[in-house]
């Protein structure tokens, strides 16, 4: 709110506008709470593209029927280590945050433990629920396929979604160690963003409508997988991770075949989009002690190795904390469409 | 045996002088049976520098003491879905496939298992692990830490190993799905080749003294991470799931604190190396038939997804099976000295 150009917003006001508007669209109470949590930990954090800004396009799937206002989730426990939410077709983030709390209650008798989720939707940042589990206790990740925007490694076509991968784990007195990586180098937005500004692409991000790499943004059709025309196949590869666990063990729908996120053409159809998260309890291996020091010990031999001149060595996760400490000072950056449709301008 | 230059073995009689030679040097039949077919797993699928050609070292290892000759293998059932293996400081493949068939045994009960395995040393190809527990129907993971050979992003010192992540899939009437990938762009041996021909590396792969990328081999101090000077906080962040899940998690050698696996001067102290598999068993999600039909789909999906002019899509493990296949009718390629010590010649 201090500028004309940006505003920036105290993350509880913000935080109860993008309830108020989940609710009003007729989001249930435990889901529109699961989505503004989600959505605020990536807006907390600097992940913008995952933040408040998806809750008009969250209430406008609400109103088109592709979401379920008042999803019932159904968990089926298949096995100690292993159970199957049901998402009804509600916002993903609710089925996605009951998923890790069911899968770190297993872990917690199991040792390890993995659920899936079925007939969800869109998830936001697949690190709120690594997140959950660590703070938790346990080790944890969460994945997701979405919809095609990425070729395959010497490919011509969008073939897998931007799939994330997300791991967390517990750090005695600190925030945890936080990954949270799409297999793309980069996400289509940063595209958009630099077509906007006449700004080149860097090398090996993003390729053309034939498959060849460019760094003319308005000539991109489609993202790169990490490692990009060199070794895409290692980005390609971990692509196929979120894919075989999130759709191929839960028998939802493979990327090439969701209808697109953004597609206004219909948003009435539910999605089935699957998701796959897993917790592992440090106490039932070495113990959450010697687990403890030991992460401790790996963090300071990490941050204490030389930088490159004029650079600093981070933990996965440091740059985040920062950015979300920066954040609670100074206020949570709102586009201004965001703002004008939450109302706080 | 073709040529002068280059040996081609027929796979039975080379995986009957890798054995010899093992037993040779003192190891038990079941510590050197798994070795040796961890080691032909390498060499049959392409990927020789985990081949054949590390028996000469292995061997030097099990005389200096560095390997305990006849390890008692230990299995601590620790929960339903988690069990610790103590490899007695013997060959790491012996510890790491007894790791996978424990995984694999408590996966079928319990849905998914983890299993940490301590007191080991080098494993060779971590996806021989998971090509194991694919081949049991599972969805299969496996990974370890390694000595000191990769920078962190922004990093000017070697932090953590090419630390591989490895994963499989059975696909019906297939051979698996595998991937089985360092979290470097490319081992320390390319760098090696290239600086033996004299040939430039490509871009983003590698680092001087001073953590700046550098083409040129003979200046090259550390290997970059996957995603190479602009992305590398992906693959590094990659590289430290290993190194938690080997090493935090079971309370072993984290990587800058290895004895190098090469080091000379000390071949007598076992390294306590850690790794890490874990199983998941499809038939505890949407079911093993489902899964069948899904990885199907999604197979013919990704290799009829159109390539890029000239090239050609393909899953992972593609490349190596047909490898695999030519080298069951070519033979296996020997180097020279390999060849010498395994009186091939």
């Amino acid at each position: 709110m201090e500028g004309a150009a940006q505003f920036r917003v105290e993350a509880a006001r913000l935080e109860g506008r993008v309830r108020d508007a989940l609710l009003a669209a007729g989001a249930s109470a435990e889901s529109a709470d699961a989505a503004t949590r989600a959505m605020m930990h990536a807006s907390r954090l600097g992940v913008d593209s995952h933040g408040v800004r998806l809750t008009e396009h969250y209430c406008r799937m609400l109103a088109g029927g592709r979401l379920n206002k008042t999803p019932n989730l159904t968990v089926d426990i298949r096995a100690p280590g292993s159970a199957v939410v049901d998402g009804n077709d509600g916002l993903g983030h609710f089925a996605a945050y009951r998923a890790m709390e069911v899968a770190c209650e297993l872990a917690a008798t199991s040792g390890v433990a993995g659920v899936g989720v079925v007939r969800s939707s869109h998830l936001g940042a697949a690190g709120a629920y690594a997140l959950a589990g660590a703070e938790a206790g346990m080790i944890a990740f969460a994945t997701t396929n979405t919809d095609s925007m990425v070729a395959l490694f010497d490919g011509a076509e969008r073939f897998h979604g931007t799939n994330p991968l997300a791991f967390a784990a517990p750090v005695p007195g600190q925030l945890p160690w936080l990954l949270d990586m799409a297999t793309s180098s980069i996400p289509m937005n940063r595209v958009l963003l630099h077509r906007s500004l006449g700004k080149p692409l860097p090398e090996g991000v993003a390729a053309d409508a034939a498959g060849v790499p460019t760094m003319r943004p308005e000539a991109v059709e489609m993202l790169l997988p990490l490692g990009g025309a060199g070794y895409g196949y290692k980005g390609a590869g971990l692509a196929g991770i979120a894919t075989m666990l999130s759709a191929v063990l839960n028998g939802t729908t493979l990327d090439p075949d969701f209808i697109p996120m953004y597609d206004a053409t219909d948003i009435s159809t539910p999605r089935n989009m699957g998701h796959f998260v897993l917790a592992i309890d440090p106490e039932k291996f070495a113990g959450a002690a010697v687990f403890g020091e030991m992460i401790l010990r790996y963090l300071e031999a990490l941050r204490d190795s030389p930088p490159r001149r004029g650079a600093r060595t981070m933990a996965p996760g440091d740059r985040e904390w920062t950015e979300s400490d920066r954040r609670a000072r100074m206020g949570i950056p709102v586009d201004p469409d965001t703002a004008r449709y939450l109302r706080l301008d």
